[in-house]
């Protein structure tokens, strides 16, 4: 999978190629990912990439046309089709079925705003094909989204997780929180493990965990629980836990 | 302000520290970020910072005592009252009225975790007080997150944006949608400059600014609308493009 980036802060972008999830996908050549920066595609002496908005106002505007050539460029890079998604706070909400429809993508085009924005033409023209933000919150551009969108496609992409059972039982895969983890020592500020957990019974493990994590979805975010169907056992085990609070 | 930061990756909040909204804010002293490696409080010889889940399953999960000591070497840093956050799946999701409200605060510490997760514990034994979510999509760890919130956070700070009606603008301080942008020139392929944001009325370019975000969130985000309470004049254009879409 090519992902290529149009950002006018390309070294921001270096820690996803130096840690984690990240690093690892680019290093096993399952992800590529290259970055652009607009500043190259101006054609004005200082390399301008922003410019006063028409009707006045604060902030500046980024235009149109260094973005335009950027796009075009990148689109060059590969022969796939590919789509162009422009972070924006404008967008609609990122979630992990955006994540797993992306992450089907030969080649995709992250493109990065700065200041207010940029030239709404790029996106009247259809230059843009879709619009994505990250939450409800106002950040000061894009790149911080864009790093978070390849962290979360390169999470899903065959081969990247040693785990690939951990990426099975994601939250947002069933849609469940997840449940209590636990680790050494057995006694940490006097509290101890659950007893269950040192049973080494595996299936009443199991069915415990479940339980878990349908009480803590129940209880903390009840809007999950909506968009679920729940397979027998699960209902049974709700009610279990919706009846009685043990 | 006081961030602390806590994670295994210190070196990726050096962007923060580089570039754009947040780099201006620590120039200017208006915040100060730190980071604390919680392997420099482990005891063990190899520095582990994770260990294997009782019970089983796949992943590893943060042991209790590093973050806790790094948690107490950061409240120390402070004489002010100090909050933990902690940045995980199972939190409650940010948005721009959490933004707020730690914006006001002295001093706060962001605990990322990486893995399956950290030791259950520090949450039963309330060494941490909260968990955000930055959305409902999975991550490979909460660095990315605990950098969205201080971008974020920094934005809002007063004195650190230099132009603050920016900030007094923005779509979630007003929960509406971001009007058009165009700046020069005034023809980009082929498409032309809305005449309104030509004519020097300025009072008729705030409605109009006005009536494009009220329609664009109508039409694409409707949830923000109805946590609104609108004025008079934004209820009747409201109504005005709701009846003819022009
Ligand atoms: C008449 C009322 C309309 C008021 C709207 C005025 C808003 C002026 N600022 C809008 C703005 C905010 C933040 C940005 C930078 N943000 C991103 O690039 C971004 C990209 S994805 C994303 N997801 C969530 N939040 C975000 O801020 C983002 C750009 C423009
Ligand atoms: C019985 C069904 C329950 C299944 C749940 C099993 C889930 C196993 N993995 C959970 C997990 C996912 C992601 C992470 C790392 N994510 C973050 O640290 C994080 C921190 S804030 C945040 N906001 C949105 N999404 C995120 O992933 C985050 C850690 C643990």
């Amino acid at each position: 999978m090519l992902i290529n980036v149009i950002s006018i802060f390309p070294k921001m972008f270096d820690i996803i190629k130096d840690y984690g999830i990240t690093k690892r996908a680019i290093q096993k050549h399952l992800v590529k990912i290259n970055v652009l920066n607009p500043r190259k595609f101006t054609k004005n002496k200082y390399k301008n990439i922003d410019d006063r908005p028409y009707g006045g106002g604060p902030g500046m505007i980024m235009t149109a046309e260094p973005l335009f050539l950027a796009i075009n460029q990148a689109k060059s890079l590969s022969s796939n089709p590919v789509k162009v998604f422009y972070l924006s706070p404008q967008g609609k909400k990122l979630d992990q079925s955006k994540i797993m429809e992306l992450s089907h993508q030969k080649h995709i085009i992250l493109l990065c705003g700065r200041y207010e924005g940029i030239d709404e033409r790029l996106l009247i023209s259809k230059i843009i094909d879709e619009e994505i933000s990250i939450g409800d919150y106002v950040l000061s551009g894009g790149e911080l989204p864009a790093m978070v969108l390849i962290d979360s496609i390169c999470r899903v992409t065959p081969g990247v997780l040693k785990n690939s059972k951990a990426i099975q039982e994601d939250s947002f895969y069933n849609g469940l929180l997840d449940y209590p983890h636990y680790t050494r020592p057995k006694c940490f500020n006097c509290i101890k493990i659950p007893n269950i957990l040192l049973s080494g019974n595996h299936s009443e493990i199991k069915r415990w965990r479940l339980k878990q994590s349908l009480t803590k979805t129940w209880l903390k975010r009840p809007d999950l629980l909506n968009k679920l169907i729940l397979t027998k056992e699960q209902e049974s085990i709700l009610h279990e836990c919706q009846s009685k609070m043990d």
